[in-house]
């Protein structure tokens, strides 16, 4: 009887305004997900490692579409384990590919973009990898890491390395380059690594991509429920990736990939290198010149986050604030108030800012001298 | 220092969408009453009882224009006392219009009105009593009751008798009609009766003012803060009396005081005449047909509220719901949806309810047929 | 009038409650649904009607088990269609009993018990039914429905009607006891209803129900995730059948069940026979004089609500209010002030009201009279 | 790697909790400010710049002192303008301790200290100061400003620079030591400096404060109400000095202002002295040890916060973070997880960060080496 997917919930509203929906999906109050576009790319919202119940994952794929749009992604992939099958008495499956394909056709009511993927599931080295932008799961299902790179590889594939830090395979945290991984790097069969796992953020790893020219990704690697296990009724988003693609398609994605432009989203952190952090966060942050208080020196600045991410800006500009200290905080989707002491009333035309709340290295954050609007 | 009246408190924001406004008026969230007008009156949103320093209030006379503006009030009245003055030591005012010129000017800045009052205030009988629409208050300050209120008539004003059910006047809170203010009705000295004061609803006190035809009125009756007394920080709200106007004026005002055309809201009950109970429902509450289900008989009606009061409705209509029980709960500003088995697939014209949360008099409340847009 | 400070506004609790947990399941704000035992009996709280992916479900039987935790249930039965299997290409499943297996497994580090059941899907008449209780799903899989009947029967089985209303087998929501059903009934083979099904409320399931003696339950039927479905961020909660069990075993409950004592909660109504209302209903609401106002004759009654269901009340008590009309409402957890006239100060022993947020028959509410304690 | 459940999401927790209380003071959702004491210290929350209507607030004395008590402040003075009166034609009261008398006899219910004040109102040099303790303000009332800082001192009051900032005295917000000021000084006639007042901080102030070893500062100077003024209802907070005082007395007040024994809380920040900030840090911040994460490298600290101010911290231990940048948030009331590679498995003992949220000098904070519990 699941057809009926009205709910108006009267009763339950207290003094809230919630909007009465026409499908489940509606339902959701501020959920979704927003970065704005920079120069030059859209900035694409992308959940690149999930799992359902074709591997060890408890929902079936359409469960992972509602999921997803209800996050306002842009695209995912199921990266279904292609060893790893503890379901596979109940759910044979000899097609790899089953999942990718009921999410393809569980997504045609939405704009969502499924891209095709698969986990290649080893010990360590080289651990677990996605391949993405596959056409076939089964041709990559081999005993032998290399083999099942080479085939991924031989599909057009990206690949990435998850969660090096695992503790499971990696009890130090610490994950090295191997001699496999660096003949994988060599033979050009690993293009990125995850900086980001589930509820995990390793700065370690991001040292390791930024070192070996790596893409870094910031991935979910759901297994349960997204709404849980990141606190949703709290406040708390999965972990994504934001890739700036030419144009919003599985071809730029991939593009943009290769090419390493990604920035990672966890909890309240952007990690990510400086050249895509940098037009990031001054096309999230919009710095406006309100007015002169009275006839005073003091001027009021208002700083304008457009995005999902709360910034933490640290002032560096030689100026005496009237109304902050210089830890800066603008929540999502909010406004700041900064009044500055000016220099003989003469209008300030930025403020340079150490933006803590995004990362470009191990404790390494950009400075930025961000414009104020006139 | 008190000119900086803007503040941006984002750092406290968390996930909540709260604007940022030039004043401090401007701050509060939802906190606006409303309610829609009814056909040949618009609705008035009044609180006719309200005390400040110049009688045995708290605060100065701004604070109550900054509560009345933040509730979106229509008009108010501040009703000090004549004869007790606690702070008279402190606060001489030997003019007893000093509170309400003081209101005039601090309301300058916003749409709303300022009806000169002030409170006759004598042991019971007759009680206290408001006279709103006066000219000079100075005039109504007179030992004897019935010289007071004759003084009120010579103004013109509009005297409603104050909380006859005050336990500290009339320990059994069952006011009668003494001979005293029998004299008074004859007189046409006395003209309306509260049935809310501050915390209280009197049952009692509407059945004296329906069957001695005085007009039924609602007030906080005001002494410390609005916000504090009346728990807005968990959503309650004052008591007001909606007064039905055929315009936005203070004579408007007057005449439909005179004329009986009020209804009083108080916490979820609006209490007041049916005739006028009627359209202020009819007008909250807007029935639609939003269609059927499928192929079947069941009919989808949407139930909007449009006022700031919950409505609990319980249905009459010869009709099996769907999803419902007969008691039907609309919340403020929101929507509820009703699904009803129609007889053959005919849809459904008019749903007949009785309005629990509304009062028209002793423990009744009307019943209404609601007709249904198609 | 100043002097009545007490304010106890239990309609606008919001009754959150958040802590730091140390899982993922204890994350939750209060969400766990609370109602009290009553005389002689546990009040066990159950969903009897769920799916996963073993028959037409979306999930995991694991997250099943979570989202029961969360909801404080007592227990859960996993009723797979034996019939209807679209997923059967992928999950081919020749034991029927998997999905049982499974949630038993997965249940063992909880208190929630797991109840046997299997759902056989028919075309109306008889429609759909679910059998509970049950040692081996496959022996009910027969195309005959009255085959299937008598195996479940052979079982020992509590079989129930499912969703009788349901439009899509009944297009005028309208059931009717075909001469099938009363040879089910006759032969002992059927032994209840649904009264309440997803996000639906059957008033004519309701009368036929305690017109043929038949239990009536209330089910979420859930296929998706209790948490959307529900409207679980609004407020929203699964429909349950609360069951009167002797004590808390399964045992107790196939007893209950097939003995008929049970209570179904829905949004914000209850629906049961009278006999089980009535002690719900007192179990859920204590009435406790608190004081006479100073030297009055106005008497403080608190009623306090220990339950997760809102109570709507009206008082037909034949005493004059003081601060409320007569329609009382109690909130989740929350407690609600009345104060009432007395006649010459004489305690009140009670209040007589109508339990209108309960139904005990078609658009019919038990009247009861609710001890205070002094 | 979903294996790790734990999620503490301290940053995102509204810290609500609503209670049914029996007075209007008691109905307060957490608006309580609570900071622990410090080895060797009380910490007393004290606002020390307040008015009334009698001399520019629109509030009775009885209000400020409610506002106090739901604030849970333990000291507070009523400054009244002595020379600024504009309410002095309804107010003339001749006795300028009139203020102060009134908020004594209604402090009396309650655990608050009602410190003697009065605010000292001159054109610059040397502008607004107020003087505390004092026994009649009465005798500080002199034109010249020399005559009444002396009479200040014959009282035995501590005397405090208001808002040197304010722009209508100080058109450029950067006030200076005039030589009225000096002599002030050289004489022991001015002992402390307001580096918050209202809705400023004023990072100029804070230099000069240390720089002439002034005691720092921070009030509401309030004139309307508390609640609209800081944003309650989005909750924010007044400013108040966190006094470190040998005992809970108004003697161990003055001793300590004198002493220069103060902290003052701004919105988000705390702003002191190093060596009063760093204790009520490390008195606020506990970080204990909670384990290693199953048999890896990688140790669990939590770090709880017990105080009403958000910390924000820079983590300078030279440790890669597992699930955090350097960047780490403890929110009022909550607990942040932090999860640290160590060397060779052995345990952390200390976590050194820069502790952002606090101002120990222009755009300096302090360094501190957090212990942590095992």
């Amino acid at each position: 009887m699941d057809q009926l997917k009205f709910i108006v919930r009267s009763t339950w509203m207290l003094l809230l305004t919630i909007s009465v929906n026409s499908d489940a999906i509606g339902q959701d109050r501020d959920r979704k997900i927003a970065f704005p576009d920079v120069p030059g790319y859209v900035s694409l919202k992308c959940d690149l490692h999930i799992h359902t119940v074709f591997s060890d994952g408890s929902v079936w794929p359409d469960i992972r579409i509602q999921e997803a749009v209800k996050d306002d992604l842009d695209a995912i992939s199921l990266t279904e384990h292609l060893e790893y099958q503890p379901h596979l008495d109940d759910i044979p499956h000899p097609d790899r590919n089953r999942s990718y394909l009921l999410a393809q056709e569980y997504a045609k009511p939405y704009d969502l973009m499924i891209i095709h993927g698969a986990e290649i599931t080893k010990d360590m080295p080289p651990g677990h990898a996605n391949a993405l932008f596959i056409n076939d799961a089964n041709l990559l299902n081999h005993e032998d890491p290399l083999t099942a790179y080479r085939a991924a590889k031989k599909q057009g594939a990206f690949v990435f390395w998850n969660h090096p830090n695992w503790i499971q395979q990696q009890e130090d945290a610490k994950p090295i380059i191997s001699s496999l991984h660096q003949q994988l790097m060599d033979e050009d069969l690993l293009h990125g690594i995850e900086v980001v796992n589930d509820i995990t953020y390793s700065e370690h790893n991001f040292e390791l991509a930024m070192k070996h020219g790596l893409t870094a990704l910031g991935t979910s690697d759901i297994h349960g429920l997204i709404d849980w296990q990141f606190g949703l009724v709290d406040g708390g988003h999965r972990p994504i990736t934001i890739v700036f693609a030419k144009e919003r398609s599985i071809e730029s994605i991939r593009e943009a990939l290769f090419a390493g432009r990604t920035v990672s989203w966890f909890n309240d952190i952007l990690i990510g290198k400086e050249e895509y952090i940098r037009p990031l966060a001054t096309s999230s942050l919009t710095l406006r010149s309100k007015d002169f208080i009275g006839p005073s020196s003091v001027e009021e600045i208002v700083i304008t986050n457009n995005s999902s991410a709360r910034y933490v800006l640290r002032n560096l500009s030689n100026l005496e604030s009237y109304n902050q200290s210089d830890v800066i905080i603008v929540e999502p989707g909010g406004e700041t108030l900064v009044q500055v002491i000016t220099n003989d009333a003469k209008p300030i035309m930025s403020l340079k800012m150490e933006v803590l709340s995004t990362v470009i290295g191990m404790q390494k954050h950009p400075i930025i001298d961000f414009t104020i609007k006139q």
